[in-house]
């Protein structure tokens, strides 16, 4: 009994790694978000497919339990990598009584990777990645890390700048670094890295504010204090400047 | 004029995307350190490949340029992701002068993330990366690093645990996490992930003290405070109990 939890990476089969393919193709049941199942279709024909809407993530669990107690080999998408906020850590939530069901996660690139690569080098360095939805963690919580990380000068990734309900956390997040960080300090985000429309910009931590560019599919970064733009390109040093 | 510097990943060719095939085998010249360039050694053949030993980075750079300027198409290749402590910044600087050679980062499933999948899920909610090299960084600002994001509740990532000359680093890294950390947080190491000899143990913070398993093939997780241990897996909740 058999759940791999597959990252996928960004969408865009470039990404995905032969492990995550060869997943796939191992399981009789692929399970998942619909937009996602959808980036794989070509790998799940003659495969049962059980996908939910967005925000039903343990209901998508449990199918995928129920499936793997059948019997089955399942093969639970997500896009990104199913160990950064994807559904590694659920999965093995929903399936904690169940031993006999192994839970393999299969990583894939993350936007934290998939972005920086984009946009250049920004995390070369130490990099904290941290997630402004508050759906799941106080913002209190978010907050207190932004803090952290500004004042210990990391590179910062973040995740869900935004969403349909919360268009100012960016802003919020952008003044709480401001703290520690300057408002010169390089940045850069992504949109739709890896899928159509696929569109980075190099900026000013400045330019995060009020910025209507920025949606809920966007990746934002926040440079650290040796952060600088050669050739366009957002990139960190190593540490002590070694060129 | 072109270089590709390539996160090939953990070595296995399973967790090589075919974005990074694919460049490797649209250059004429692969550029890296010795070790590396073995890893992908069936996609070299017939091209010109130019390595040199550990450390010597920036001349690593120096001659991806070189070959670059002479019109040849180069991809520089790094083991995990080239933006993850790689050489995607570092060959940013050497070729600054030369906006007419275009840099473009190529990325991979770094050791955060394939080891987090070894170990289950201990990265699904924010965390921090840190190095614990000191060769190119300040140890004092390594420590406040550790400190900050221990404050903060990351989970936290650590590269570079141990050096030869450096065999407690990852002790004194706990010892600076305990001021926020309590020593019984779930953790655990992985070695030689995705290459021979892999092997992963899941363990408390105590036990990453004095711990001659540990070495500089490690990467070693540390969880915030709901990561727990599910089935022998290390888990970290997406945040509130969704479960």
């Amino acid at each position: 009994m058999k759940i791999y939890v597959v990252g996928i990476g960004p969408g865009n089969r470039e990404y995905m790694t032969p492990q995550a393919v060869a997943a796939i193709e191992e399981s009789d049941v692929v399970v998942g978000y619909t937009l996602y199942v959808e980036l794989v279709k070509e790998l799940v024909k003659d495969k049962e497919v059980k996908s939910t809407a967005m925000k039903q993530e343990v209901d998508r669990c449990r199918m995928a339990l129920e499936s793997a107690l059948e019997g089955k080999t399942v093969a639970f998408v997500c896009s990104g990598d199913a160990g950064v906020y994807g559904m590694a850590g659920v999965m093995s939530e929903v399936a904690a009584d169940h031993p006999e069901v192994e839970i393999i996660t299969v990583p894939g690139i993350t936007a934290a990777c998939s972005g920086a690569a984009v946009l250049g080098a920004p995390l070369i360095h130490d990099f904290a990645v941290i997630s402004l939805s508050d759906l799941l963690t106080p913002w209190e919580k978010i907050e207190k890390r932004l803090r952290a990380a500004a004042e210990a000068d990391f590179a910062v990734c973040i995740y869900n700048p935004k969403s349909k309900k919360r268009r100012d956390y960016i802003d919020r997040a952008a003044e709480i670094m401001s703290c520690a960080k300057s408002w010169d300090t390089p940045c850069g985000y992504v949109k739709n890295i890896g899928r159509e429309g696929e569109k980075a910009v190099v900026c000013t931590m400045a330019d995060l504010k009020d910025n209507d560019d920025i949606d809920m599919f966007t990746t934002v970064f926040v440079g650290n204090s040796a952060t600088k733009v050669i050739n366009g390109k957002l990139v960190t040093p190593r540490g002590y400047q070694g060129v």
